[in-house]
């Protein structure tokens, strides 16, 4: 969809309400009334057949009735009218649909069905879609409130678009308290046509939209998504923030049923936030805060924290805070606690950062410190923290303040602690554009939150890795032959082995032998250690029989080796006949890793992470859906909690760290080029020191008739 | 201290300000004004030898001049006058102290020991004192506000203990916006005199105090808090929320920096609190969040959390905080269900939990869903969602809903989403004792913590394990042996065996034998597999040179093991000399754990963990301080993430739990009978199946003088 013909939606020049209503309460009767009363600056046609006038304008009996142009027109019929009403907007030359409308995908499955033929009926007019089944469409900066939420929301620069219409007034009223302003405000319902994705792409190119924030509870189309949201940020440079309910499965459960659609398990969703470069937060709360933050301020360029505070508690508050979201205090310049000595501040202020102006500190000494102390080059964010003591002017500090704030091109943000107390100091900051935290906490958090949206910036170069020597042909064979007619089937190991080679992976080596002379050449191709095993049905217990030879070299040793297993056999199982001897290479030292795929909803999801029960039970693995870049699969590797492991950790050497990224990007070729693949794990990978590789030491491949 | 003696401060009949300033703004003016503001009962006398009247009331030249008794003075006059006029209160028989006068202990060294002066004068004269360098008291069932806070706190039931008087104002400022009350609201400052713990023994005895909070920054004796604060919850049932505050090592340092005390490390706190049966918050909203419910509501009988929604993107919202947070959604009766058919709900409302009763949802849907979904057996809690949609009048809502959930007996709160939008609604339920959370993530995670804490509430037998077997005398002796007179000292594996013998540690056995007899008495004696080695300094390399034999069982394979030792080593290392073959028992198998102890501020510090490297990077590991009760160890070991491997995980056998808990107990029995034991670990402690007991497999201790 061009992104453009979402203007007729958002910039209409004329909009009009198809089933306006005469009945106060109904959202027929509402989205008039928002228009009208909140002014909108186009032309306002109502259509209803039975009515000549409503909120004081002129009703048309129908769209075709309508003297001038038509951009949008916002339904509100009954389900079964709309396909009508489509027809009629398609005649009139309508650019843009709002379907309020309730009564299809969320209401079962003649609703589903109505849905479909809707969308279709949309898709060959041309004319883009938002709904049905949604609350509407705001854009203040045109006083278009084209939904029936109960208020208009402030102008601004957040593009909100949410999966929920009853969150939104809930949402508004919030934002109103808090003075966050919104470019676009979207509540797009059953995404019939235009999708999450469309939305994205839209505000990604809106110069009013700063910041995104959605709610979503399913997300259609993952690869577009991913896509299209990490240009909207690495390219565009607009963070997007995500609430994606449905994480446990439980909420995945009712997120089903209360949308119709089939929600994907939240591992994924996980994974394609992350790929997406979209910041996820978990409550409505945290939405705010964040938006708050990266509306007003500007990104951070390090992790290093400035506390100004004038109570003691609070300031440590603030600091166990920071730490824990990962931030680190600022060691302050010499130079810089020298400009704070008194008089600027009294003796008994604390210069080391917290910076502890004292309970009886005015506005001046604030703006001191701020001043002092944000311009430090140790520092790259700050907090002011305010609680009310008898002295303390907090109505002058809100005012002052934000100039000094603006000066210093670094993130502050206040925390002026209390409600009454704080509230007229509260409003002076947030007018001027700098956000207030009622707790340290919350502040400080959003501030680290920050750090993380900068350092996920850096993933800049995503390329996806190219490989020439995968031979995908023989591998679509090799699947062909070994599925053959049935529907689902585990490989064994000899075609794993075959399947993997396909993708140049780094199997052992291994042969077998027929005769000492054999023998000598199998080890000497492979060119390290080996085990031997005795091939035989004769034999039940081989390492008890001594069938089994371990760490062999050489050629000489093979010959040995050979020799020594049918010594042994007929001596300790004698008459037992020998096949022939298995030369497997033995598999250097190095840390035991599981590079694994199933397919869920979205795509085909890759899993990394350590070897061993103990990682399993805890849980510390990383998911990302391929295919996926580079980066990405270098991001999985070090994110797990047990990376130290890999790096090199109380004398164990760095592990290659590139060879484990290596076999994840041939792994997520192999899922993505064959959708019969439906699951498997290489389980373990031993990933050797730097610069020596890794090897699949076991593996096991699910194949599905697709 | 008796509790009864802080009567005088917090229910006197007269009150004595010394140092009540004429000059506004000054908290000398203040304190005075809010005595006379906020109508306390009891009787007011403004000391100031150089004022008539303040504030209307008659002032005295000193406190011997009052004609009345006085029961609390309060002193706001410079630190170095405090002296004469605690000296002055002794004459005039004033029952109890509040010193406001800043410039002790938070000041710098002249100030500690002026603070150390004036806790031996006012515990000789036997008049407790809260403060110095503190904010005042409150006590608003008798409109006593003996504080500079800018306003009186409502009178309620939580019972508020600060140790930052900064952060009293916002406190006051928050709870007065949701409507929590307070029985006594206390900051104490330097709490020279009276402590942490003899505030919480008073307010346990309090009848109007149902909850108790505390905002602490460090803790002085942290066995009697323990004592005090398991005794408030566990015989009193009274919950107490803490928010302790220098949880990172740089906010410990702030703490150390704004107190001047020295702050323990976090995970000692963390302990203390565990022990304690506190309930620990890390932050203020958190605070208030769980004190609005545990004040309110009953506390739940299980973690069955049913929702009631208008919406369903917040049903869903709520469903995975409640997940997240540990609850389970009920499953709701049958007949449950058909109480809520058509008509009482729409034929479109969800009857499953999330149970949604639609958007267009008026009050008396919501009455008939919380009335009977409230009353299902399944159920153990509740939360009603709502969304201020066109049709929902929340003002109701918010009226009707109390009275139904008094009767149900089971915690319910509300998350009335929005503003301005619920605000009547929301003050409806909260006036009427129903807490309102404006997210519903909040509500939920407040719900579940009250799950937690009748969880701890479980653990009520708190005994002390008492071991008749322990050779405390015999340990003191080979403690004062092996230390001599060095200052510290790392034991030998003897001399570890040696100490741990007289606390009948789970040693392996060992002997030594010089002849092959000897071998079989020694073998026979530790009656299970061995170990052999041979003793022999001219042996470089045992094992090459056949000097190690292992699995050997019996008097019989003792024999022929000792002679094959001598035997290789005839043949591998000819003329080698033998000094003696070392026996010792093989650790059947189990599983590896490790049991520490180091010593902080506030005792010897037991650690219990998993053993290996990856454990350790995750730092999945718990701490208690000893002396503990039996629970407490018990809790140690349940409380690791990896619990699941000691307990019987993927066909390993459950392991032999007790034998761990015994082993810890005897272990922190060691630490608190010899000082001189600065640290020690056993890595690992091999815990064995269930029943087979556990057994030291390596150890480390060290001694430090005292």
């Amino acid at each position: 969809m061009s992104a453009s013909k979402l203007d007729a939606i958002f910039k209409p020049k004329s909009v009009a309400v198809v089933g306006a209503s005469t009945k106060p309460g109904t959202a027929g009767n509402d989205i008039l009334l928002n228009l009208v009363r909140d002014k909108y600056i186009g032309n306002v046609y109502p259509v209803n057949p039975k009515a000549d006038e409503i909120h004081g304008v002129k009703v048309y009996p129908t769209l075709t009735d309508i003297p001038g142009e038509v951009d949008l027109a916002v339904l509100v019929v009954n389900a079964k009218f709309v396909p009508g009403v489509v027809e009629e907007s398609k005649t009139k030359g309508v650019k843009g649909l709002v379907i309020i409308s309730a009564g299809f995908k969320e209401s079962g499955h003649e609703g589903a069905e109505r849905e479909k033929e809707l969308t279709k009926q949309v898709q060959a007019a041309g004319i883009p879609l938002i709904g049905p089944n949604c609350l509407g469409v705001i854009n203040p900066s045109i006083n278009l409130n084209a939904s029936f939420a109960a208020k208009i929301a402030l102008n601004g620069h957040l593009g909100f678009i949410s999966q929920s219409g009853a969150l939104c007034t809930s949402v508004l009223d919030y934002a109103e308290a808090r003075e966050i302003g919104f470019s676009k405000f979207v509540s797009f319902g059953n995404k019939a046509d235009v999708k999450e994705a469309d939305l994205l792409e839209y505000l990604a190119d809106d110069p009013d939209t700063k910041v995104i924030a959605l709610y979503l509870e399913d997300i259609g189309d993952a690869k577009r998504f991913i896509e299209v949201a990490s240009k909207t940020f690495w390219e565009k440079g607009k963070p997007i923030l995500c609430l994606k309910s449905g994480r446990s499965a439980e909420g995945a459960k009712a997120v089903s049923s209360h949308t119709g659609s089939l929600a994907g398990s939240d591992a994924e969703y996980e994974a394609v936030l992350k790929q997406a470069g979209v910041q996820r937060v978990t409550t409505i709360a945290e939405l705010f805060d964040l938006a708050a933050l990266y509306t007003t301020q500007p990104l951070p360029k390090g992790n290093r924290l400035a506390i100004i505070t004038n109570a003691g508690g609070p300031g440590i508050m603030a600091t166990d805070a920071a730490i824990a979201a990962g931030l680190t205090l600022a060691k302050l310049d010499q130079s810089t606690k020298d400009k704070l000595k008194p008089p600027v501040l009294p003796e008994a202020a604390a210069l080391n950062n917290p910076v502890d102006v004292i309970g009886d500190a005015h506005s001046d000494r604030y703006k001191a410190a701020v001043e002092a102390v944000m311009a430090d080059p140790n520092v790259d964010l700050g907090v002011i923290v305010l609680t009310p003591q008898s002295m303390t002017d907090s109505d002058n500090c809100g005012k002052i303040l934000p100039e000094v704030i603006k000066k210093i091109g670094k993130p502050v943000v206040g925390a002026f602690m209390g409600v009454k107390q704080v509230e007229e100091g509260v409003k002076n900051l947030v007018d001027q554009g700098v956000p207030n935290y009622a707790f340290p906490e919350d502040a400080v958090k959003s501030l680290a939150a920050a750090v993380r949206l900068v350092a996920s910036k850096s993933i800049s170069k995503r390329e996806y890795a190219e490989y020439k020597d995968i031979d995908v042909a023989k591998a679509n064979k090799i699947i062909a032959d070994y599925l053959g007619s049935e529907k689902e089937k585990y490989l064994t190991q000899a075609e794993c082995r075959a399947l993997f080679e396909c993708y140049k992976l780094p199997l052992l080596k291994s042969g077998v032998a027929k005769s000492a002379d054999e023998a000598a050449k199998v080890v000497s191709g492979i060119g390290s250690k080996v085990v031997m095993k005795v091939m035989s049905s004769d034999v039940k217990h081989k390492f008890d029989a001594g069938g089994v030879l371990l760490n062999i070299e050489g050629a000489d040793g093979a010959k040995k080796g050979y020799e020594q297993i049918y010594a042994n056999i007929a001596q300790n199982v004698p008459g037992a006949k020998i096949d022939s001897i298995l030369i497997e290479q033995m598999a250097d030292k190095g840390v035991e890793v599981i590079v694994g795929c199933s397919r869920g909803g979205l795509g085909p999801l890759m899993m990394f992470g350590l070897g061993g029960t103990l990682v399993e039970l805890l849980k510390d693995v990383a998911f990302r859906l391929a295919p996926m870049w580079k980066v990405t699969a270098e991001e999985m590797v070090r994110e797990i909690k047990a990376f130290k492991v890999l790096d090199g950790y109380r004398g164990t050497p760095k592990s290659d760290i590139n060879a484990a990224v290596d076999t994840i990007l041939r792994m997520s070729a192999l899922a993505v080029n064959h959708p019969e693949v439906a699951e498997f794990d290489i389980n373990p990978l031993i990933v050797h020191p730097e610069g020596k590789g890794a090897s699949v030491a076991d593996s096991r491949v699910m194949l599905r008739k697709v």
